[in-house]
């Protein structure tokens, strides 16, 4: 989805992903809802016929997961995702996956905690109705969080994983928020030398590699993320489903579902 | 089982498994099979009671088996394993549980190749009847593994190892072995990229604390390993069983088995 | 400086410098502006031979500023340092020291200004006057600094420090503020890609030993931040000039200068 | 020099220098002797005004050193670079300029000590002469070398290189050997919980926006290795002037020396 221009700095240093002159299929140029769409031809990446051709429309999002967990240490380690889009979810399956010995799930919609169940999440928490933070810092034994995956993009979510992050954990922000964010930076980074990083997109090619790899071993349950296969002319109708969070992936069939 | 001095170089900064003037209790001092033992309090790791007691016995290795597997990036990767002694056997089983996506073992011994597949490795080869090298290497479309764990100390193995590796690829070296080694530097290590480590014990306290994570999530079935569980008295029976591979991990009981 | 409990998870595995229970010499106890100091045996560090005496007094923000500057890549790459208090000062040396290409110092003091121009920064800025961000941008050819270490702990600083880093690369913030900060994730840090460190003392012991060797081999020359040698009878007049940013380290003599 | 295809796993997980169908122009094509050559426009670097333009013709060899020195923690640390040939004595530049402590330079032939010295390495021995191994130990304080960087390709100079690395040091093995070389794997690697790697060419590219960058802010005088300048009529006799260790990079210029 990401076109990279292959000659910037970024871009000849293994950073591609980050590219000063990226051009996103689907922002800058027509993408999956078209007619049409050109890319390319370094831009397809050939499905590996060992993986379920219903997860070739999923690779993308799935990939933004595998980068966030894959972006530090995660073996043995405990983390919590804040925030079960789908994104969010497919990161409670690759976490596990790769040795994440407890996960904590925080999503305020509750069809979306219903499917973080269904992912093995070990703890399905609804901060609207429980307190959070105190809930992660009791079942850390105070310690708090190795790793948080913050994927809501929510100024009370991002609040939240500044306070159960563990001293010298991560913090990996991949949720976009258009609203600023207010930190106390001696308190909440510098006193607990934490790492903070920015997730954009995927990387290129390593990404891609991983979540093949993960996939044709059979790591990954994704099915329980995708709640809905829909013929392309209940198109708007599943778009509501989206909304209300009952939906999370849908697929799409041109010519009816198989 | 490894004492440090605390205050040398490697103790001071986060090794203290290769500290310079390190004793190792079995070896300097009397080990497991005296009456008493005498250890620095700081050497008494508390068994989380979410721990089998069984496992408690048999910690040390299986650190080995975590400090190897977790010496440098695994998870979405391939992995071979030479030589299926209880620590190869362990590493399978971690190896596995953090994110491994095809471990190999590779063992001449037919009871360690029964126990490895007991742990599920993806392919157990026996190289005294086919050409290990040659299976690894079709297996993974030509390219060869991502790490490799080298756990028998036996030039053979050894050799197995630099010629399954991929370029750019990683051998954990554990296997001892009192044989000199004899290696092509330019075709073994340099042209291919790789990179060799020398796996020392278990890092302090780091593999603890992942081996206790990966054991109370349930990550680990150890099992398998733990092939005989015998009275005291029978002690020299067990010994004749060890030699022959017959038996892996062996439980001795002071007071008869419980 | 800091007493570690030596116990905890962040003790155990090389981070003691995030102790849980740390306690600060100066802060949780008398520090070195009382008659005696109680410090464990272990906190003790013996000068080298080696090593100009008068530096033994200003080691610790020397610390501070080694463990900054190598808390991630730096040979090689452009820098900018925003704050020059005395820990931004010593930050230029090490920077220099260990192959950072390009030094901005950025400081709106002026007598700080003239010492950061005699450590030999390549480009001395005064917000106040320029647009530092401005500057940066064009000096890098419009892609910003590969690494910002922020030490001075104020609103503007910080946005300078995520105005200025380029795409990938790293902010180190060292600089305490007890305002908050409000940042707009999705630019300043998840587009870009950036990885933000809070740092916070020095590693025990790794930045010892790297102050003792770059110290030793002659590869930082501190004079021009040790501002003032007085008598300890003059303290007073001292603190005045410190206030002023005048003075930048003051050495203290108890029985008179030598 | 080095054209990889872009298209296997390590081009496009950002180790192209290890490409698995890599051409090297001189090798699997015509190279720099002939009178005409034929590369990618990718494999073109421009060279920046600010660096000399002699330097052109020796950013090849420049970049191994750059490679190797950068392939793992350098500031702050004791090197010892085993072969002078001009990569080994551009490493000593490297090494230094990017905060290396002290530079131990091992060689046997004179003309190339010599060399060695105007590069300001700490240390220049001669292993005919005297014990390498005793004198480095000597040095170190009994420790060993932080780093070893492998540049001979000498059975000889690789067992000075595992008898000199400290526990838990690197050896970075660039130098070629034809000769297969005997390790005692127990002692030399894993008690000593080493890291050996092969370094194969350039890091494509951040090699060279490491090279250009030290090059431009002027970290690197190399012009210590370069002992001749000649006419291209004159090659036969620099070539005899090579064999002998007289020269060491050597610039042939077509129309006469400038």
């Amino acid at each position: 989805m990401h076109v990279a221009c292959g000659k910037c700095l970024q871009c000849r240093t293994g950073e591609a992903h980050i590219c000063q002159n990226v051009k996103i299929i689907g922002v800058d140029a027509d993408g999956a809802f078209a007619e049409y769409v050109v890319i390319p031809e370094s831009n397809i990446w050939k499905l590996d016929p060992a993986i379920p051709q219903e997860y070739a429309s999923i690779l993308d999002p799935l990939g933004n997961a595998v980068h966030t967990v894959l972006a530090g240490e995660i073996a043995a380690k405990t983390v919590a995702i804040t925030g079960c889009g789908p994104i969010g979810l497919f990161a409670i399956a690759v976490a596990r996956a790769v040795g994440a010995t407890s996960v904590f799930a925080i999503e305020v919609n509750e069809h979306r905690r219903k499917i973080a169940r269904e992912m093995k999440a070990d703890y399905v928490i609804d901060p609207s109705k429980e307190n959070a933070s105190a809930f992660v810092m009791e079942k850390t034994g105070g310690l708090g969080v190795d790793v948080v995956l913050e994927m809501a993009g929510h100024p009370d979510s991002i609040r939240t994983a500044f306070d159960i992050v563990r001293r010298g954990g991560r913090i990996s922000l991949l949720g976009l928020t258009s609203k600023p964010v207010s930190l106390n930076f001696s308190e909440d980074i510098i006193f607990k030398g934490i790492t903070v990083q920015g997730i954009n997109g995927r990387r290129m090619y390593q990404t891609w590699y991983q979540m093949t790899a993960l996939l044709k071993a059979g790591k990954l349950d994704l099915h329980p993320v995708i709640t809905d296969r829909i013929p392309m002319k209940d198109f708007s109708k599943a778009m509501e489903r989206l909304k209300t969070g009952e939906a999370s992936k849908i697929l799409v069939y041109p010519n009816g579902v198989k």
